[in-house]
């Protein structure tokens, strides 16, 4: 090493010794004749106190540098509490340039807001900046202690391919040319889904992996086209077994990084329970405000828009003083989201006013305060149509609802376990029309154990043996017990009307795979972006990747993607016509 | 768990406690009315006694049966001491089959010779097999070690980008089609290396990964597409603590997972050593039969084929007892390699012998033996022409007596870092002519310091600053420390002819990067696939890869790579033309 301390650690006891450090410049103060500079490196930094004449004009911000010196300890009222270091300084004897900086697009020290354009494209001037640098320690150190449970509880880290065939997980494959097959493409894997699959037929028992994944979906906010997950998957297993393991993953990491016990067991809450409560399958349950079935209670209305098969209301606290210009404001946000509009009724001191109101009997506005539990100040929101998306608008009203009237503590933790599922949701048409069944996760997911015998009689309602953890309103964990027996894989295949056909083309090594004694099995996976987000109290995911891309998938700082050459398009077999008819080329070598 | 206790732990301690067991169906013995069934998982195994009637004619090979039944000590003189388990065994009371298997294509147990491509198209049967099981958890194992002894040492876990621009590693590049910017394309990492180093100016210090990287390379025996190297890069360091911190990384995982220590600090060879005693920068030292400078003592002869810039030789022990067609193969083996031949003399106890020996005179005969270190019985083979061909032949055939004279003890482990390889090497045209300079490394790596000022000046003689793990003549870790400084830098690029534009084109945002303070740093990749085949004992880095494909990048198991659908081609957008003129296309968000 070229320095003999990192400056973050000196104190009181190094009085004295001679130490020589290396790092950047950080805060410079000029004293006439005697100038100051922190010099900072990865464990903080150290004031050091040079004459003007020993070159320390030289020195300008993030210059890398080399000191040596002797520590001594401020003198009276000098000393700076707020900092580790802030009772000592060295005095420099000997200063080095190691490298110089141009200017800066963005000062690293004073945390100014920046564009994230300027960010990205400077991402390694970024990452000097306190906040970000250490998202990245928190991220690691989470992957440390990820690797540290799976290795106490015996889990084998099995590295699975990158370059593969298409897995079905829904979203579009990214694919890669083979330049020694011509006309043959890989496909980067969206999961390892079916390696892990494949792991536990091999008797492997217990799998783990920090995987990479690749989704070429469409632009959305906090997208990016390749993500993290941990991995996992287990034999012989029950729901129960996958979820303390979870439990204890998680709770390990919140622990070792925030101090935050998690409060273990952690509660579950079916579905059916969260969307009818919190019109969401990952409700945020920091704060209350619980949907209201008014179904029944308005079954006999006159009011033509409440004729329908759900009606729901959610309420917000104080809402009745919202000004003309805020309740407009609903609207706004109601279409924004596809809804015709939010209907509401304010409850006030002298009774329920509104547009809504004029449309309702006595009856039904009498009763109302007591059906909602809104109190005298509140306003009502309603939403009326089909069960789906009313639920949907109420539960995007409530989170709205929170952040408005800050409901949101956003100091504490809120983890639950969603379970059961439903194992099928039915594909419309475009005119709405029910035309078949789609799988809520994935093919491969069990039902629960009362439904193993009939769920194709009933596929509306039987539920899956599938488990999601949510935290703070994120689903940051999902998984589920699979299904090992060829028999109930085909009938959930004949719910889905894949055929053998097609079945055996996209996962036919996986079937084949299956008859040969898979044993019980079942996994999950976390989302490791988010939950490294969540730990280091970041808004977006790119706060907690070290090289992230844009929306659109573009890389500011190296310019990827780019345009190919002619002559890489060549070699590369882009072209090129595959020389197999049959999906599966033959082996050549 | 389905299961009370894992079938390898079970012991005379467990006598009279019910049990279940579930995993599959090992070896099976019918005595007359009694079925003696070894249940095995991933613990090991148990033998499990059913009386017939029981439905243990049910139960074939790799059925997976759950098992409940009462632990009890094996009858007197039926113990097996060579099984953990061999003490006891489960008198079945309750057998559930969990799944069936259909006839294998391969038998799991006993270790029978199994053809690569069927292990590969049933890989998750091939797993299931003892041997391979134990190489993923041995790979697995050492996973847990590395990221310990990383963690212990403040690394920083980086996870770096695999949808990236093209790196300049001197391979060629995967490519990807990007559907959202249609005619432009990622590039698959072929090592992070950029990316570590930028990681180096952002201030981290100490960055650490389990890195896949990807190779779109010509056919070779032992090739994969993909592979995983332990990636490392550390700031404000020297040599010495890059060496220091890789001995103890490959010092713990061998202590750990083989219980061998490894002799710190390792010995260090130069690169130019090495070439000359081994004819290889990786020697292996486990033998050995040093090469034989000749070329002064053949200065002044007559012999046309020793009038050469070098004259080398290598002794075979014994070799001089070799059958006419065992001398004739030698011959063979040298064509195979491009060499014209193998020069040979056979030392006898009445002279020396061999189509050479006539060529050379009384002088030069009755010196050889001392001049090579030649006994009786032994062969002497040379090598004569350029300097590099002929060390390559001359190391080629050193270990190849090394296997035929079974030299090589291969229970033991050589261990050493070659260093000082050259900063470049001559660009030869199709005469012969030296018509520039490439990087042996990569134009990254800096000169050794007392080459800092005029590596420019000499650069066939400059040494690199960088250091090679060798062990057991197989190169296992590689790295340098960089270059920080632009201006040399730039003195590279001057030498290798890269012009400004080419620079600025394939890593202008690394040399941007480096304009801001970049500090001193290097580092190193450990080939994790080739150290964990090591480890586990195996003959192919297939042994430790999960899902490994052949060498011309096929999977035998998913039938990867495969064509695409022309809708898949339309949707990638591989046929669009880029909109961005130049290189590096314009941030769309």
């Amino acid at each position: 090493m070229i320095r003999t301390h990192e400056a973050g650690t000196l104190r009181k006891e190094h009085e004295g010794q001679r130490v020589t450090l290396a790092g950047w410049v950080a805060r410079r103060r000029d004293h006439g004749g005697v100038v100051f500079i922190d010099v900072r490196d990865s464990s903080g930094s150290a004031q050091v106190v040079f004459r003007e004449e020993d070159h320390a004009h030289d020195l300008r911000s993030e210059y890398c540098v080399k000191v040596t010196g002797e520590v001594r300890v401020r003198p009276e009222g000098n000393a700076n509490p707020e900092l580790p270091t802030g009772e000592i300084e060295v005095v420099a004897s000997e200063v080095e340039v190691l490298s110089e900086s141009a200017p800066l697009p963005f000062p690293i020290e004073g945390g100014a807001d920046v564009s994230e354009e300027a960010r990205l494209k400077y991402r390694y001037l970024d990452i000097r900046r306190q906040q970000i640098a250490q998202s990245l320690r928190i991220r690691s150190q989470a992957t440390y202690l990820a690797n540290e449970v799976m290795r106490e509880r015996g889990f084998v880290y099995v590295e699975t391919p990158n370059l593969t065939r298409s897995t079905p997980e829904g979203a579009r494959d990214f694919l890669v040319p083979v330049r020694l097959q011509p006309g043959n493409w890989y496909a980067l894997p969206q999961s390892p889904q079916l390696f892990k699959q494949l792991l536990m037929v091999s008797g492997l028992e217990r799998y783990y992996q920090l995987a990479r994944c690749f989704r070429d979906e469409d632009l959305r906010a906090d997208r990016q086209p390749e993500f993290t997950q941990i991995d996992i998957e287990m034999s012989f297993v029950d729901q129960d077994d996958v979820i303390e393991l979870g439990e204890a993953l998680i709770g390990r990491i919140w622990k070792e990084t925030l101090g935050y016990e998690l409060p273990t067991p952690l509660p579950r809450m079916t579905y059916a329970d969260a969307m009818a409560r919190y019109g969401s399958d990952k409700p945020d349950l920091r704060f209350g405000v619980e949907l209201v079935d008014l179904t029944k209670y308005f079954a006999d209305t006159t009011f033509r828009v409440f004729q329908a098969p759900y009606v729901g209301a959610v309420v917000m606290p104080g809402g009745a003083s919202q000004t003309r210009k805020e309740l407009d404001g609903w609207q706004d946000w109601a279409k924004a989201r596809g809804a015709r509009g939010l209907a509401y009724v304010l409850v006030q001191e002298d009774g329920l006013g509104g547009p809504v109101a004029k449309n309702l009997s006595e009856k039904e506005l009498a009763g109302l305060t007591e059906a909602t539990g809104a109190k005298p100040g509140d306003a009502i929101f309603f939403a009326a149509g089909a069960l789906g998306p009313s639920r949907d608008l109420l539960g995007a009203a409530r989170l709205e609802i929170g952040r408005r009237c800050d409901l949101i503590d956003e100091s504490q933790w809120s983890f639950l376990w969603v379970v059961d599922a439903p194992m099928f949701e039915p594909v419309v048409d475009e005119v709405g029309r029910e035309i078949g069944w789609t799988a809520v996760h994935h093919p491969f997911t069990g039902p629960k154990p009362e439904w193993a015998d009939n769920f194709q009689d009933h596929p509306g309602e039987a539920l899956a043996y599938a488990y999601d953890m949510v935290c703070n309103g994120m689903e940051i964990g999902g998984g589920s017990i699979r299904i090992h027996r060829a028999e109930m894989q085909q009938r959930v295949f004949d719910v889905l009307g894949i055929s053998k056909e097609e079945a055996e083309s996209k996962f036919g090594f996986l079937l084949e795979a299956f008859k040969y004694g898979p044993p019980p099995h079942g996994g999950i996976a976390y989302g490791w972006d988010r939950i490294c987000m969540l730990l280091a109290g970041g808004e977006s995911i790119r706060d907690v990747i070290a090289f992230p891309k844009t929306a659109s998938g573009f890389d500011p700082l190296t310019g990827a993607p780019t345009p190919i050459t002619v002559e890489q398009r060549r070699e590369a077999g882009v072209d090129a016509k595959s020389k197999a008819a049959a999906p599966a080329p033959q082996p050549s070598a």
